[in-house]
């Protein structure tokens, strides 16, 4: 591993290693400096948080690790819903909120990102790497961030979204493969139609861009590494891998299903968020399933289903969790951010 | 490429490449012994043909070619169909039928597989190599192929699969990834369950077999396979790489549909032979993935779509024809099988 790609030398990272940003409390400033402090990239994941949430973790990796760090943000898309919709789509879910014995319903609040104070809150803090899912950042934020010197990543899960995310001046690609846990990062195409195979994904970009390109989705270990970087990656991004790590802050429940599945076991669903993601297949998954007509866009989802996966965490009931996951839990371990770097960069 | 992996000594194969076993005609025997004759390991897709197409196809490339070479047998597999069942998904079919001015409807005849004829042949011409898709051969089968050292190959799509592949005694286990194009090899899982990326899949299977892995799916260029080498495989499989060659019989119309076509528009669709499988989206595919609940198994579909595909050949209209494809259109080149293996093996 002593490649040092350009992308590396302006940020100065060590290794071709990025720690994929995931939202929802996994990405602690524990696990991004751990990350950061042994020469990888650690990122953020601050796609729900608010602006206040934004700048206290930023603050506290800050403190936590002197190395080069990022943030992503989800770039807020079009998603409405009527009050009828969203009472018919509760309606469906009262089912679970009895099976978990939710009282307090609390009042649902009209979902609303944070986006445009992140990125104000980005710039004042200086935070060396940005990356966006979802879609694309303006021009004009493009050039607010560039001006700081801010290294700016896109997430593409086809060659098109690739081709847009260099036309607006971002600096690397992330070529997320439909073998990645989590949100699929598509944003000109449908989920359906972004499927595609890292094998078969990171050639058809790279011969399409000239921005570097970081695969991700599947990789966990120094064999997809350096296959990879053979199919003409210049790093990957890995996250089922550092959600399993003692610094990550996923819930222990979420671990050890990783740990116990297997590579068929885990599906692409929208039930959770409303929007299509890759996780282990549960009981949630398996009912809502049914239910696909009553689901509601992102975030409306995400807002709806947030107290049942709460209270689903406080019992300890994998079932109606968001087990988020690649396709490759068989290779996924528990160990510390030091252990997994060291095994991936040593022969 | 100077590795010779224990099972490339055995038969004598020069590279780690085996060209896929297409059936329907794609396999012709000047692709498969001029892929042999190149020096790497061309194979018969069978699945299709009688006994004595079988046969015969067999014997034409013994006549081109004194490099082994080998064939793929479909495993035959339960499919039941009433003739109310037959008579229901006919009717959905009249309406293309008419679009094409196919006027003599013939007299379906309940589909009959060759496959214990076949073994029977195999055996008595001593065909080098043989594969299977859709399922395992019996003991008492594998024995009898063993004895005339015929190195045997299985198709999984997940661990399990390989896992029996290995247990049966089968020699080899070709990995097949979500990336590939043409009838997912699945047989103990759902294709839903089994649509596992190569980045994932090579290395998970490749931890628990002991057996020789072979990676297909999305594989087209040198870059596929040295990646494929680097997750654990000993050598590649590539179908559409092949498709486009000049000496595939691929019809003409498919040929250029892969050629033209984009990473993001192949589909996983059973609506032209009751399995799934992966081809470039077309006006069938769209109309009848609204009638799936009157699709017939394996190989009923099959058969009540065939002369709907005929005469879609045969007026060159590629909106009726399977164009199956792998993930990685965008690689694909109209060449000689020559060109094609130089320049998967020269740096």
């Amino acid at each position: 591993m002593d490649v040092m790609h350009e992308w590396m030398k302006r940020i100065s990272v060590k290794y071709p290693i990025v720690q994929a940003p995931m939202a929802g409390g996994i990405t602690t400033p524990q696990l991004v400096a751990a990350v950061s402090n042994e020469g990888a990239l650690g990122m953020i994941g601050a796609g729900y948080l608010n602006a206040d949430q934004t700048r206290q973790i930023i603050r506290e990796v800050k403190s936590l690790t002197t190395n080069p760090f990022g943030i992503n943000l989800f770039v807020p898309e079009q998603c409405v819903a009527t009050d009828e919709e969203i009472r018919m789509a509760d309606k469906h879910l009262r089912i679970y909120r009895e099976e978990l014995k939710i009282h307090d319903l609390g009042k649902f609040t009209k979902p609303k990102q944070a986006y445009e104070e992140q990125i104000r809150i980005i710039l004042e803090e200086e935070v060396p790497v940005c990356s966006f899912t979802f879609g694309l950042p303006t021009e004009s934020i493009v050039k607010k961030l560039k001006e700081k010197d801010i290294l700016l990543i896109g997430t593409a899960t086809t060659v098109k979204e690739a081709q847009a995310i260099e036309a607006v001046g971002l600096d690397i690609v992330v070529a997320q493969g439909s073998e990645a846990g989590g949100h699929r990062g598509s944003f000109l195409e449908s989920p359906e139609k972004s499927g595609i195979g890292l094998m078969s994904l990171i050639p058809q970009i790279n011969d399409h861009v000239t921005i570097p390109v970081i695969a991700a989705g599947g990789i966990m270990d120094k064999r997809g590494l350096k296959a990879a970087t053979c199919l003409g990656a210049q790093g990957v991004q890995m996250g089922t891998a550092f959600l399993t790590c003692k610094e990550s802050g996923a819930h222990p429940q979420h671990k050890k299903a990783i740990i116990q599945t297997t590579e068929d076991e885990t599906v692409l669903t929208s039930v959770f968020s409303g929007k299509y993601a890759r996780g282990v297949y549960n009981h949630f998954i398996q009912e809502m399933s049914k239910k696909k007509d009553a689901l509601l866009c992102y975030p409306y989802q995400n807002e709806l289903t947030k107290d049942i996966r709460r209270a689903a965490g406080e019992q300890n009931n994998p079932e109606f969790m968001s087990l988020w996951s690649g396709q490759s839990p068989r290779l996924s371990k528990e160990e510390t951010v030091a252990e997994l770097i060291q095994r991936m960069v040593n022969d």
